[in-house]
């Protein structure tokens, strides 16, 4: 099989959570698999010196609307979480270890937290959140606790954001193909065309 | 015939004139007409405290590679101009004349202008550089250069930024149609299928 699309994402961002719900489609298309890479935008924030959309004076009713706008456009439920936007932090540290101990529920756990968030306005920023989604697919709530607080884990999410900025990630969803970056919930169809065409 | 399609747009801002290439055939599919909306995106960064995407760490990189790659699969000439961000106030007096004296000259005018900065690196930042383009299209170079200068011009543009931001502009380009706004040339598709289909 050929490369997988990396998918980078933010759990806390709105346009990351509805290409989280058709890449793996799309890579199916392509014959491709999904890398998933979780990152914490705030560095990339940081990085770059902007703000969450929907924190934009003017911009953010406007993203608000575009957002559910297009959620409603593709099919996909869709509600604003009454805490936004949240810290994911402990939502990404739980996806490298479930990807490392148990690799066959990583994906479950990328749609279920998103879900939770995106879906059923469920608070995933604490701890809590994340072991009892992380239960919710059969996993031990005291082992995620655990993995929570693990310093390879720890370093691991470190690790990931600061490759994901080396590799260019400025926004979610960011996805790279065969070296190609597309940035954008809008880009997935341009990623196919980019892919089947071989590229223009 | 149905409202028009209000099309928002800076001289400065490259997805403004990928989509001032398009508008036209896009809006006449849809049996629109197009009210072509010069603007000075510079307020609207003052208003959201953003920055032009191309200066922006990160951000800019990915911006630029992902305007020519969006040119390219549309098959619209580009280039990014020696100078930029670049000034446009002049390009928008002109235009706000054009459409009152010669209203017939007025698209002529948008695309020549573009065109003059993203295809031919003509500077057109300066009043010099507006009056050759608009000589170019038949004007009359004295008749444009007392026109930028005109206080009902000025104060023209000046109230046209101004209903912009109340619009709700946050970038270009930026759609209004039916009240229904979008934002981006890559919601040209999207705003099509919201016409014909009455929205979703």
């Amino acid at each position: 099989m050929a490369d997988p699309i990396t998918f980078y994402f933010d759990f806390s961002s709105p346009y990351g959570y509805l290409g989280s719900e058709r890449i793996e489609a799309v890579a199916a298309g392509l014959g491709r698999e999904v890398a998933w890479k979780p990152v914490l935008l705030g560095a990339t924030f940081k990085a770059t010196g902007m703000r969450p959309l929907t924190e934009i004076p003017i911009k953010g009713d406007y993203a608000r609307h575009d957002l559910l706008r297009s959620a409603r456009k593709v099919g996909i439920a869709c509600r604003i979480p009454s805490r936004f936007p949240f810290a994911s932090i402990s939502a990404c540290r739980a996806f490298y270890w479930v990807e490392e101990a148990y690799p066959a529920k990583a994906t479950d756990l990328v749609h279920s937290l998103f879900r939770a968030a995106w879906q059923h306005d469920q608070d995933i920023s604490a701890p809590e959140g994340v072991i009892a989604v992380a239960e919710g697919i059969g996993l031990d709530a005291a082992e995620v606790k655990a993995a929570l607080q693990s310093p390879t884990i720890k370093q691991r999410l470190r690790d990931e954001v600061d490759a994901s900025l080396a590799a260019g990630v400025c926004g979610a969803p960011f996805m790279i193909v065969d070296g190609e970056p597309f940035w954008g919930h809008d880009r997935l169809e341009d990623m196919a065309d980019w892919v089947r065409s071989g590229g223009w």
